[in-house]
């Protein structure tokens, strides 16, 4: 069985993205730094310690606020992933805004030597012409669609090709422990014990449907001490059961991809069947 | 004591009843996706290990969208029910155009051989007018109305009569697992496990108020590993009861209908009293 | 120790007071007519296997829809109390609306022979008015206030008095299981047993501290199963701790009002303390 | 490991900030004043039982309304610290409007001789101006930002600086216990031992993570019987740990400014990177 830790790093993106004028709220922007400044080095060490592989998705703004971060990240080997620049949905800004907005992140990873290998959207509400802006760009990966629960091989139609690493809501600590006023981006903490509770079941549960457990963590959520111990007890839950295998993202989209035996889908936009 | 285990199909019909402009959203279609392309598979096949019968209530866009999922539930030998054409309210469009999604459901559905016994108002909202269209259009039941915990007659006033199969929100697993932020389907994640100990201590409850378990389930929801191992617990304790017998939603209303013990009830639209 | 049980029984007037178009909404109707439907006689059966006398607060409109239940709470013996007419805040319709639903309640229950000796605002919400209107028309207790968890005597300045028999959000069913998209009523469904635990939990903290226990259920929400065999858990917990004696509202609100120890609060409507 | 335990008192300024309107809701008021006549001297008597310090906020409406709280906290020996006036958000009316605030709630506080050490920003939405206020009217430590889970020296850029004793959403009772439909200041609650549960797991982490636990709690919440129970177990597991030392957030502050190997943060506005 395969697991997969991701950590998005949102920081200030995450409440800028709705609002600007978020700016003026310190304590907001405060609590959205600590995940750079606290959360990613103790992510870090957490990985360290159990010496785990695992992706980083970084919004532009993000990477450009926090070098420091991107930098510690950089050298403990760990994978950077694209994340969008401003950590916007890419829906209702248009095709030519989504496009300018890969690329200034392109842009600001490849500030830190970074080419990422894949991509997940803000939110994961990635557009129809996401998967397209991924293989376009040279990433070979999109991480924001759901209808699977597995790594499949996503043909965009002409020939390009790019894997998926399905994510999914329920492996997510936002809506389990992000609280927020104003920009309102959580109204419920749940206990981190609880939170443990249902990820291991959903690892025992997802071994049973050979499914892939893609878990998203946000280090200004999960950083916390008692979120991250909550993290510690779902690791060392997989590392007991003794057939887990931690990969980075990346790694499993490059087995995907490898793989004659992996699932194929087309991209399809919805149309109306009637 | 009855269970009937239900599935509403919903699928793309969810997000697109709320509004059309979700079609741009890859994300939130390919979330939807996951009912029919991998949560019907996966219930059928539990449906199969413990041989149990069950209604799929499928939406009439969801059955033109995802044939493969209707024939194979067909394939199985289960029950598919009405659950409108677009899966939107009963309410807010008026008597001609509820007329016309119901009709256009039994033509969808009829592609498939299929004249369904029953039908289910999308998000059980249910006019006055839904059990006349239901009674007029030659279906025996309805399962959208609360007002019981067993199933009964319901008397239309003009001497038609459709038995009712009670559902309720307590027992629909939308409530406990539906998250998306846009369209905003639901906000909160439950943990399985604590999900099948709620329903097993409703089931246990129902016994001794003679009521029959009619749970709700999605399977865009409940075809998540997590979710569907929390299935299977409660049906586990219900098999493990010993008395609990499982039927689908039209072998109940047939049986209601037949019995002269059955609850009469007359159907009241509200009025005020003063 | 003394515990009084409280059944508002809102019934249709709970969403009707919101917006009169969900008269409309066939299922929401019969959502809440459940409750003086099968959730009251289920009560009763409950109180009757105790032995326990309970205070139900019927809205005027509820007593004229539902003449057999309110038949039935009389026909064991329970007090009824004043609940409005129409089940609407007393804030926003100003003083002359509140003054004549307060007396259509009066009328509606009348009908039945029934002299309320108390009244409960609808969703607690009282003005300052409310207390006056209690006094004049000869009740003798309010339940609506809860700067106190014990009974107490409030002062109304013009040398009329009456008793407050304190309710709180944290002995509620309705926080706890209300759920309706529309009119949105609630949006979360807690575990019937983990409410009982956090009940016996209260119960129990309420005897150290001298509090008295006022639970408030609705019939439309605590009638189904799984709840009446939560809030019988809470009774037995209740029977089992040996000090808990349970009083209907009236009859702790007239002793209050005759115990010369009884602690006196003044009504005090907020003023800019500036 | 120290722990600092902080009770905001709210009381009617947490209403009447949304809206004076409020004025005319009688129980939301009453439900408010529980705050500072029933929560406060339970807590004081819960703090005296264990020899505990503790920091109250108090708006400065509130110490104008309830001069008998203001008056037993001072008794008690407690610390009380300045939490605005009005209790409003410091954003949204402008900076000469948070400094006259700020100054209106020094004004009331010195009617009882108090001189506060330190400022909470109301539901901690501090600006960027809030720190120099801070330091300009002579207090020492700042309790509302949240890029730490310790205390650190905040530079303010002047040469000035001030202790910041961070507090964070999941240590606080309001996101699980407070509950009103209007103003709706939230929407859930939680069961007391669940939440001691959380809080002992955060206190048991942060521990591992060598940060200091700053708990906050509202008398208006915390003083219900449920709640005050549950905070004394979390004291009593922190006293059983035998490493935990409360203290008051002065204290804590002085120490932090005093000890050269604190952490020093310099003031940064956030800005777009880009």
């Amino acid at each position: 069985m395969i697991a997969v830790l991701c950590f998005d790093v949102d920081a200030e993106a995450a409440v800028l993205a709705a609002d600007e004028r978020h700016e003026a709220n310190a304590m907001a922007i405060s609590h959205q730094r600590f995940g750079p400044e606290v959360g990613v080095p103790r992510i870090l060490a957490l990985l360290a310690e159990y010496d785990l592989p695992a992706t980083f998705f970084v919004p532009g703004e993000t990477a450009l606020r926090h070098p420091g971060a991107v930098e510690r990240i950089l050298a403990d080997g760990h994978e950077i992933g694209h994340h969008t620049h401003r950590h916007r949905s890419a829906l209702g800004h248009g095709p030519n805004e989504e496009r300018r907005d890969f690329e200034l992140a392109l842009e600001a990873l490849q500030r830190y030597g970074v080419s990422p290998k894949g991509h997940r959207a803000a939110m994961w509400e990635a557009s129809w012409l996401t998967p397209s802006l991924i293989a376009e760009h040279g990433l070979t990966y999109d991480s924001s669609l759901m209808d699977r629960d597995s790594p499949y091989i996503l043909e965009l139609g002409d020939g390009a090709e790019i894997a998926e690493v399905p994510p999914h809501w329920s492996l997510d600590d936002w809506e389990q422990y992000a609280f927020l006023p104003d920009p309102p981006i959580g109204s419920i903490i749940n206990s981190p014990p609880q939170v443990a509770a249902m990820w291991k079941h959903e690892l025992d549960s997802m071994r049973r449907h050979g499914a892939t457990f893609v878990l998203t963590c946000h280090p200004f959520l999960s950083g916390r001490a008692g979120r991250i111990e909550a993290l510690r007890e779902v690791i060392e839950h997989a590392l007991d059961s003794g057939d887990v295998e931690f990969k980075s993202a990346a790694t499993v989209a490059e087995a995907t991809l490898a793989d004659p035996t992996s699932e194929r889908l087309k991209l399809r936009p919805s149309v109306d069947p009637s």
